[in-house]
């Protein structure tokens, strides 16, 4: 058992966390708007405790005190030793570049103007470089960036990674680019339809009444202040079903934090491991699971249900066409599950650039056009429309983009490792029972929180490294079936 | 000016008591109920975080150092002085004991059994003795907790002033409850239409879009983490408007805090001086704004629009009756403007014995209701519908209920001001245009914060302290007109 003095601690900075998140959750969800410079200044006061409790030389003599080197005691060393390398004068410009950057970014987007911008991205690059220097070990000034988000995972693994992915996503997007588009969505799916539907399959996928709740958010996302109190965000719209689908995403997100051991609360154990490993789940549901056949097989007669009129004359297998139709476009957030990896790609690729060196921040403009033609074969019209959508680089968030990537190609890594184990996988989706799925992620992701690192836990739950294979293989498949290529 | 070091400190005060707002707010509004148990754990990290930093020796050193005993000096040395009399064990006994009682609370009300409750309440009462004793030199134990909610106020001076109330309203009672009682509202009264009315008024009251929001709350309340952030609850129902004016009270509350001087903002000087000063400000927008003639010949119109049915044939007159009833009755909140004063009376009197050691918590519910009988002639049936019907005890919340009757005593007082400031205040209400009345009330109250003391405040406002004559004045005069009394 770990000291109590060193649990108490953990508690307090647990504690903030939940503070912390009950903040930033509120201000993006029913704050009113004008509160935001107050939120600002409160939030920075959470996150400055947080950084000082993480940093304290007392926490490093408790940490040493401990008889066994225990996977709590590793992981607080590491936030430790990662914080303590930075300076708080340089955390706290960062911080403040940030939200600075942040507000020039909307500026820059209302003008549809990169220049505004650059000024705010040269500093946040400046900023980044100045954070990888505090670690001089580092083989590539992008290891520490990367590592804040993916902890212990390098560049060089990761351009390997996605080279592959894109290697193996490009020729199959000229395939299918070649081939008629399939059938459009039309008409209206009003939102009030698409919500009852939405919370009948969050009820399904697993939260309990009473622990999680669903909110209206320009941007979705998930949070879990704590382990039973989960919170979902969508936007739904009533010209597609985008909403439904974030939804699922939000969610997969939400059960992550949801199924962690609840042995670990509050330690700094009790929560997802990576950001990769969390996108692994919101993929997971939103794509292997929301975009099936056998998924819909259940669904579809509830939606039209619902939705009466959108869908009166459509089956499962026109519906799937529906919903998975493969474009190259220019907004991330809107691509489908092929294209998406390399919106994702793309960005890595031009950060790691802006990073070493290679690429000033003023010819970024350029270098994006330059990647969405080569690699999804379309000209970017505008800065809003191509290197203004991301809010990442404004708040100084560099080394974020390529978990994406990661969560997509872990997540048909499970799902081939979830074929194996539970052979009536298949079965149970098209009567739309997720009890065995959903068990299966609990044991072998959700419940380890931070307790083995990204590299052990994948490795146990697929039985080996990264690796891209299962999601070409998946994503070749279902494309050439559904757009009946050979 | 005030040292950079001094402010730095009270910001991050501030932010902290903002981050507890928001956690509380949360709580009560829209947390999923199964996070209540982590919920209690951070917001008690964060209240004790506030109690460090008020008693860290380094903030007397700072005050010490200030060139000028400002009304800031003055404020947050009165802050620090009353937190270091307090041992932090004995500080942090109180929350546990107040988070526990509140758990047998509902427990005993479940079970309609003070039995239930009675360890609890005595556990509180001498935590609270406790407490008192950490004052030797006040002159009454009840004095140090009263002062946590009116601070500089006395238990002598108090139990003056709430005699005199007594006295004057025991016998008005009697002449009113002679008299036949007056139409009584009949039919529905939809939710909705009520919830679009209020907004009208709260609209006409004074926020500005964008710094407030309306939702429910099963025990309504304000809050405001920051000026530009109020939050008002209420509880409408189908069968009454009482939501209505609980919506008014709240808003009363929230303006407070709205109108304080944005320059005190993140400084100790940034919110209401005392809760009898808030209460002034709710009771002063619910009753004698919100239940008067003026008022309503403004207002009935949109309600009987909103509310069609409800009050089709009802002239303003006969309105002004149906909102006007009073009626001895057994639950404080529910209790009419000239009955609730004795509610609040009498249960300062039975905490005056239970500190002072001549009442045993074990004897409260028989003196209870001899309490009930004498001042209000009616019988208690059960323990809900007595001495388990208020929280406050359940938490230690001792010394709080004289700050209600406090309220109802000011706001006269201020309105007596007002008409006298305000010729034209009358033609105001009947143009439902609040922008004078809220001028004055930003000009005497709202705009100090905490810069003077409850007395200095009262005594600038209103030009002489505490009187209960304008209040006595004001309910004698309009009831006996409402009751056709001589």
């Amino acid at each position: 058992m770990p000291s109590p003095e060193l649990l108490a601690r953990l508690g307090e900075l647990s504690d903030l966390q939940h503070a912390g998140q009950v903040l930033a959750w509120d201000q993006q969800v029913v704050m009113p708007p004008e509160g935001g410079a107050a939120r600002g200044q409160a939030l920075g006061a959470i996150q400055s405790l947080v950084h000082d409790r993480l940093v304290d030389p007392q926490l490093s003599v408790l940490l040493d005190a401990e008889r066994a080197d225990t996977q709590l005691v590793r992981a607080v060393r590491r936030d430790h030793d990662v914080a303590r390398r930075v300076p708080g004068e340089l955390a706290a410009e960062m911080a403040r570049a940030g939200s600075e950057g942040y507000e020039i970014w909307l500026r820059a987007r209302q003008a549809n103007d990169f220049a505004v911008f650059e000024p705010a991205l040269r500093r946040n690059i400046e900023l980044a470089r100045r954070y990888a220097e505090c670690f001089p070990k580092a083989a590539h000034p992008y290891d520490p960036l990367l590592d804040r988000y993916e902890p212990g995972t390098t560049t060089a693994e990761v351009s390997a990674l996605l080279a592959r992915v894109r290697d193996g996503l490009v020729p199959l997007l000229a395939e299918i680019a070649a081939e008629p588009e399939p059938p459009a969505l039309s008409g209206e799916v009003p939102i009030a339809g698409q919500r009852e539907v939405g919370l009948l399959i969050v009820r399904a996928m697993g939260f309990e009444d009473g622990a999680w709740r669903l909110d209206d958010a320009v941007h979705p996302f998930a949070a879990a202040p704590s382990q039973r109190d989960v919170r979902i965000t969508s936007r739904f719209e009533d010209s597609s079903l985008m909403g439904l689908f974030a939804l699922m995403h939000e969610v997969g997100h939400g059960l992550y934090e949801y199924g962690v051991d609840p042995d670990l609360a509050r330690t700094t154990l009790d929560s997802g491991v990576s950001l990769g490993v969390h996108e692994s789940q919101s993929r997971l549901w939103e794509n292997l699971v929301g975009r099936s056949e056998a998924f819909w097989s259940y669904w579809l007669p509830t939606l039209q249900e619902h939705l009466p009129g959108a869908f009166a004359d459509v089956d499962v297998p026109t519906f799937l066409r529906m919903i998975n139709v493969v474009r190259p476009t220019l907004i991330r957030v809107e691509a489908d599950e092929l294209t998406y990896s390399l919106h994702v790609i793309l960005r890595f690729e031009l950060e790691l650039a802006l990073i070493d060196g290679t690429l000033d921040p003023g010819d970024l403009p350029q270098a994006w056009a330059a990647k969405y033609a080569d690699m999804l074969g379309i000209e970017v019209p505008d800065d809003l429309n191509g290197v203004l959508q991301d809010i990442h680089w404004s708040e100084g968030i560099i080394g974020y983009f390529p978990t994406y990537a990661i969560g997509n190609v872990l997540a048909a890594q499970l799902w081939s490792a979830l074929r194996t184990d539970l052979p009536a996988l298949d079965d149970d989706l098209r009567a739309g029972d997720y009890g065995d799925l959903r068990a299966w992620l609990v044991d072998k992701v959700h419940r380890h929180g931070r307790r083995l690192t990204p590299a052990e836990l994948i490795q146990q739950a697929v039985g080996g490294p990264l690796d891209p294979a299962p999601m070409l293989e998946h994503l070749g498949a279902k494309y050439r079936a559904l757009y009946g290529l050979t």
